[in-house]
């Protein structure tokens, strides 16, 4: 039984340690019979007066809680408590024997991935390298945010002036043509598209997504009982002509297809819109990881093209600065934004101001761009280097590129000659984790394949960790 | 036309603005046959050298968006432009007569309310008073929040430190023993409902909540397509004989009933575990209010006589610091909590590491129970003020108290020889507005109704705000 004692509320202590005890023994945690530490022994180990514990013992005796008896100590009664019996025809509240919920939670969600331990190399993908984080600047950033008094319960939408900074960097940076209100910042992308869905789309919906494809989101849409229709992907991004008809929704990755690397050819999104426009078909474009472009071709947002108001865009700050700042945002068309955020307000009604008004510091300062200019620079050869040893395995027959990547932080591959399965046992034992491809495919796919990330790596460690691939790939054995 | 330039990136200028000039064709922002302005005068607003502009608008021309006619100047293509030409039976790009969006979004949802203009005295319930809000701290809390490095994808339940720091918290303030295991850092109580309604109910199921009761979890249950069910309180808190059987989750605020301020009894909570364990349904305990207690009478929560698991508990920030702040908990039952988390992972995520680092630091220094002790002994002379005019209105036959209020930042009244709405009317002339009691109701009450804030407002406000209030009930002029 652990007991806490707040030594700044000495006046609550009897109370707070009755409270304990009976919670103990209502939830089962002290059963029938068992002794309880003798008050001498309590009031040591939680340095207060033996009294104050004398007093509690002798309160939860009087109300029937517990037995003392005498030299052989304090027991926990065996009979109902008093306290709650009675209650009509109401079972044992001991909860001996009770099963600890009878609820029935939705299963099926696989428990998040939290790495038992960390491989020496890290090449899973979903994160930007934390070393590169803009520590100065951000800790300038929060002070900034935390001197701003804090407000009630504010716009739903996301503060007015963040609002007003992401569509002019929206604007600047991704040809995102928007106004303030037709944003709505959420607690990161993921937030966002769940906004979307549950905004545009209801139980029993067909929502399609892409095979390959990213899995939090194929959750998502099951978790709200929209039924999942599976596009597949190839080179050129997904195919617009195996979108089914009668999808309410689709949700695409177009800039650098999660996890293939395809950027959408124009007029693939061309046909998507179409396709779209055809069956009153709302389009999520989740952009996010274009910030970081390793080419001069423009990835020009579906976005740009929507002319009927059926695309709604979704970015992130998890990979220009750290998955765990949580901040994002979703561009609505402009007389659907109300909708969105009125739902919002019913939801998680808002990020923290805090949060917001940092990434707000961070933007209009020119702190981020900054940090972007320079991280670009060395994802970008981080990029050349994975490109040229995929170029360099691929010559040797050993895998595939899937796809030329314009930008992001990870590149897929086929494999040759070897399963995913049997290149991660190796790599497991030369301390090497890549992404996984598989996870990324409800369908068994037809060939093998692996998810090379660079988020993590610094550039030194970048060509060790390949040259380990390489060995595992080779089969040769380490010297 | 609203141009965007970016001093700090000089050489991405003209492709900045060429991409803006192109959306803002391809959207219908800028029309077919629009004139352009010219580049000496757009170069003169942006502040960039004409030759920019001339090179932006000569690309344009190139490529067929545009069209020079000499003097006269640019104008918008009346073409259809050439790089959205040709994709399959697409009707013009450029938007003109478009609809805004095609989409149907989940409408009915009222818009979040946004004060136009605040009143001279917010009497309206549901915040605390920000002047009390403990600006020192936070600052120091939130510095120590950005000192610490961010992380990847953490923990999707809320960092271990503040998951511990808040078990032995509600341990010791709300008799709530959970380990922390059991609980998952949320966006705020409503974004804690919000995961808990998608775990433990499916789209069709009956949810109970009170009547009256707190309009944006009505909403929240709404749009996620389960069937609210309105279950009467009355001055013993809701009543569990009449919640019904095929209700899978039960919603409720024992500690201080919203709106009414009516403390769930004893026997009554007892009677509803006892219900919920017939009928075998979930129970939602939203403790938004107990931190604000006026009584030294126990609030035991119904988490601490759940013997069977079925209770989840939740608490949040928004009362005790700011709504802006956005931090909240569930407390799940122990098999449960797994689930939750997977769950939160397809959803939100996390809520920000900062925010959570700040919050944590906050509680651990003992900041907070500082700004307790200090901001509870403020609000218990309000209520106490608030509760004396009842009393005395109460005397004179203008209204009655709905309960007696052990806890909370508001008071709840029935109005007597006047509606709500005469009231609102007359207070709005006053400069004071109070909150909604109808709003609270689905079905209309058989009764009119008022409630008193005093989060918001300091005493000596509050002494002349009240004196409104009975000017505007007792109908005397003001002098």
């Amino acid at each position: 039984m652990d007991l806490f004692v707040d030594p700044t509320r000495p006046r609550a202590l009897s109370r707070s340690l009755y409270d304990q005890i009976r919670a103990a023994i209502g939830s089962g945690r002290l059963l029938p019979g068992e002794r309880l530490p003798s008050s001498r022994r309590l009031a040591d180990d939680l340095g207060v007066a033996r009294q104050t514990i004398a007093t509690v013992y002798g309160r939860l005796a009087a109300e029937g809680h517990v037995v003392g008896r005498g030299a052989a100590g304090t027991f926990v009664a065996d009979e109902i408590d008093v306290e709650t019996a009675g209650a009509e025809g109401r079972r044992s509240p001991r909860g001996r024997g009770a099963p600890p919920t009878v609820l029935e939670p939705r299963v099926g969600l696989p428990a998040p991935l939290v790495a038992s331990e960390t491989p020496r190399f890290d090449l899973r993908s979903g994160s930007p390298d934390l070393a590169l984080f803009p520590h100065v600047p951000w800790r300038r950033a929060a002070l900034a945010a935390a001197h701003r008094a804090p407000t009630g319960y504010g716009d739903h939408a996301g503060l007015p002036e963040l609002r007003r900074a992401l569509a002019r960097r929206l604007a600047r940076t991704r040809g995102v043509i928007a106004d303030p209100e037709q944003i709505v910042v959420t607690t990161g992308a993921q937030a966002a598209i769940d906004l979307t869905i549950r905004l545009l789309t209801r139980p029993g919906d067909v929502v399609a997504v892409e095979e390959p494809g990213y899995p939090p989101v194929r959750r998502l849409i099951e978790s709200l009982d929209r039924r999942v229709a599976l596009v597949p992907v190839d080179a050129d991004g997904i195919r617009p002509d195996l979108v089914p008809a009668d999808a309410r929704l689709v949700y695409t990755t177009p800039s650098h297809q999660s996890p293939t690397g395809a950027t959408l050819t124009v007029a693939r999104r061309r046909a998507l819109l179409a396709h779209a426009d055809r069956h009153r078909q709302a389009i999520v474009e989740d952009d996010y990881d274009s910030e970081h472009r390793h080419s001069d071709r423009p990835l020009e947002p579906l976005h740009l093209l929507d002319t009927t108001g059926r695309v709604v865009y979704v970015a992130t700050f998890s990979k220009t600065l750290a998955p765990s700042i949580r901040l994002g945002c979703a561009v609505f068309p402009l007389v659907v934004a109300p909708h969105a955020v009125a739902l919002r307000a019913a939801t998680d009604v808002q990020p923290s101001d805090l949060v917001q008004l940092a990434i707000h510091h961070l933007v209009t300062s020119g702190d981020l761009d900054r940090h972007l200019r320079r991280t670009r620079k060395i994802y970008a050869r981080r990029h050349e280097q994975v490109a040229d040893w995929v170029a360099r395995m691929s010559a040797d027959g050993h895998l595939t590129a899937w796809a030329t990547d314009h930008a992001g932080l990870h590149v897929a591959v086929r494999l040759h000659g070897i399963t995913e399965a049997a290149l991660a046992a190796r790599l497991d034992v030369l301390g090497v984790r890549l992404g996984s491809y598989r996870d990324t495919w409800v369908q068994p796919p037809d060939h093998e394949g692996a998810v090379i990330g660079f988020g993590n790596a610094d550039a030194e460690r970048l060509d060790e960790a390949l040259g380990l691939v390489e060995r595992a790939l080779t089969g040769v054995r380490a010297r």
